[in-house]
């Protein structure tokens, strides 16, 4: 037998040195086209927030996660939480931080507040130990992370409104089938992703099983998604789960509630997947009981952080639940931790979800570190999350956030001032 | 704002550094005293196995786990499997490993394997970062670990066998009610337990009462559990759930199989726990469907290591099932990995079973790391796991194996060579 090893000297930084000392929260605001949805529309502009923290030794992690004004305080209050504690210590950090934000406030709330500055400290693990993010989750079981083409129905442009010009992008109008698949076929050719997912409950769903039929058609092979955001009924979604059948990889949200998609699930030929039903850990008992979902969508933001994101795929596969990604409207911060938890999670069954196409090139993190070929982004190889702010493009998107005056976001009002009819009771059909 | 902090040149160790080169697996015995259960008694010496994970770097990682012929013979497998992986591939780890292992092979034992070597993985990682590795799993929730006094009916010495003369212990005989409240008297008085386990199973069901009647009585505050090892039909377990009715914490295993648990539990005043229908994750969706058990005793070991032990918890917490540790006859590197992840896992419910006290005076890592104080252990500060292996010790544990040449561990043959007609036949009552 060899001689042992003894035990390294002092680790290097020390417990003080990545002790937090400073937390910037930025908000910031950037261009969005119009997306249709089951709700309304999406507004010119996204509220997202940057999260940098900061640690004796000046090392630096940053978070991104949805902003609006509740949200920062949120933010606000679990950043006077931590200041202090050891980087390391992110399971004290999450009891800090849903120990001091207020008592009523959901699980889920908690969890995405949790999430900003989890991702924000594993960051500086990773540059403090000089390992990727991925590595402090047991390394990647895939060196590049699977997307789909996130099609939307979408308007050619914002209209002139309150004296503001109208606002046109490169995606030009997707009100058909037709629009989709010029759509899909521009947004493939430029990523090349190889799964599809469209945003529906926008028009009847036989319009949206049209253009399902037109993207099957148009892409023989590429595994399709159907997203309608709880714009069925019961009754509804059965009748096109039937018309579907054999074209959908999952059907995603068809209708409100477990109960609901417990009924939709019984009856249908493929597996419904959600991120609105089971949102966070207390949603999963009842679902497993009413086998409401087969498929659940992941978040880091909101089922409270990278670690937690793999604890939810180790209970997907044991409760033979498929795992997927959701996305909101991200820059690369989130799409960076979204590779790195999707990357160390060995159950991900399926290509994640991303608005980057849509989004990323407003993005406030440095070119390079993070591309998109065939479809899939390989996981950065630089420590913690392995990007760098940009810093003039935070000032820039911090002071368009200023500008802005917005404290929420609202799809419905904006669809409104178009349509002054227009509501959002779901189910609509 | 600031100007943000470059991210840090190329990390040091490299991969390549990181690299595992050399894994020695040394098989062990040490002395255990006669421990009485519901298939027989322990033998005078316990099998172990003691893994060395080393890299290119000439960084050395501890595991151990139970020995026994076919364990090391899968332990050689997960060995071969892995030489040249990164230590921080820890899943990879797992997939290599459960790939090259016979697939006939239950999930547990594959667990069980790969979690040997994820130990010692991580134990590098803490050394080559200078973290412990209760930080690299998130960090500590709880500065030290509670563990309950493990009290075993036992004969006062193993008898003298094929011309060997008896071997006495420092504990003396309990069997008995009486003989039992000395022997947790002595173990507490030394460790400082604040939880009392009975392991049953031995006498008739009323005796065994009889016996936490009588802890009760001498220690009055103290949370009592009771663990007869399947050793009763599920109308004897209803029985003895009515007598112990406001006596025990929770009742362990009292039979066998989720449905005869499940009926047992659906009777009960007090939670059942398992260490033995439920140890792998697949065995969980229909212990939930069940009811089964409301506490599982989570076990590295059993569970694939120290993140699955983690992911556990939140399992648990996620269904409502409380979480506590179950231990074999183990040894220091055992103990700190246990020790590691019950301090890192927010979800323990309980305080963690553990045989170090009977066999702790044969530990291979050196004094100083693990020290039981008021019944509970200090998380160790050193990097990794915090334990250093003691080599003259390694080496005397490794003859007293190659001298007694035990294949596999046999509680019930043992007892038979003094009682013929014993068998192991449970439920026994």
């Amino acid at each position: 037998m060899k001689t042992s090893t003894t035990l390294p000297a002092a680790p290097t930084p020390t417990a003080a040195d990545l002790k937090i000392t400073e937390i910037t929260i930025t908000p910031i605001a950037f261009s969005d086209p119009p997306l249709l949805n089951a709700v309304g529309v999406h507004e010119p502009l996204v509220h997202r927030v940057i999260i940098e923290v900061r640690t004796a030794n000046g090392l630096l992690g940053l978070g991104e996660c949805a902003g609006g004004q509740s949200r920062l305080e949120n933010l606000a209050v679990g950043a006077n939480a931590i200041k202090g504690l050891g980087v390391f210590d992110t399971s004290v950090m999450e009891q800090l931080i849903t120990g001091a934000l207020d008592p009523s406030l959901s699980s889920f709330e908690k969890a995405a507040v949790f999430s900003a500055f989890e991702v924000a400290a594993l960051d500086i693990q990773g540059h403090a130990t000089g390992r990727t993010v991925s590595e402090l989750l047991g390394g990647t079981v895939r060196d590049e992370v699977p997307f789909s083409a996130y099609l939307f129905y979408k308007w050619a442009e914002h209209p002139a409104l309150d004296g503001k010009p109208a606002i046109t992008d490169e995606w030009g109008e997707a009100l058909d089938p037709a629009g989709l698949v010029r759509q899909a076929q521009k947004m493939i050719g430029e990523y090349g992703f190889k799964s599809i997912k469209l945003k529906g409950g926008v028009f009847p769903p036989a319009q949206e099983i049209e253009a399902i039929k037109a993207l099957r058609e148009a892409f023989p092979k590429l595994p399709l998604r159907l997203d309608p955001n709880t714009a069925w009924t019961v009754e509804t979604s059965q009748w096109v789960a039937r018309e579907t059948d054999g074209l959908l990889e999952y059907l995603e949200d068809p209708t409100p509630g477990l109960e609901g998609m417990g009924e939709v699930a019984a009856a249908a030929s493929m597996p419904l997947a959600t991120n609105m039903c089971v949102v966070a850990f207390d949603h999963i008992k009842r679902s497993v009981e009413l086998d409401s979902v087969q498929v659940i969508l992941g978040d880091h933001h909101y089922w409270g952080g990278l670690r937690h994101t793999r604890e939810l795929g180790t209970l997907c596969q044991t409760f033979g639940i498929g795992l997927s990604m959701h996305s909101n409207s991200h820059l690369g911060i989130s799409l960076a931790a979204m590779v790195h938890v999707a990357a160390a999670t060995p159950a991900l069954t399926y290509a994640c979800d991303t608005h980057y196409p849509w989004n990323g090139h407003n993005d406030v993190v440095k070119p390079g570190a993070l591309r998109f070929v065939d479809g899939s982004v390989r996981v950065p190889t630089g420590t913690g999350l392995g990007v760098e702010l940009d810093r003039d493009k935070l000032a820039e998107l911090h002071q368009q956030y200023l500008d802005a005056k917005m404290t929420a976001r609202d799809d419905t009002g904006y669809m409104q001032r178009f349509m002054p009819e227009y509501t959002a009771d779901l189910p609509r059909w």
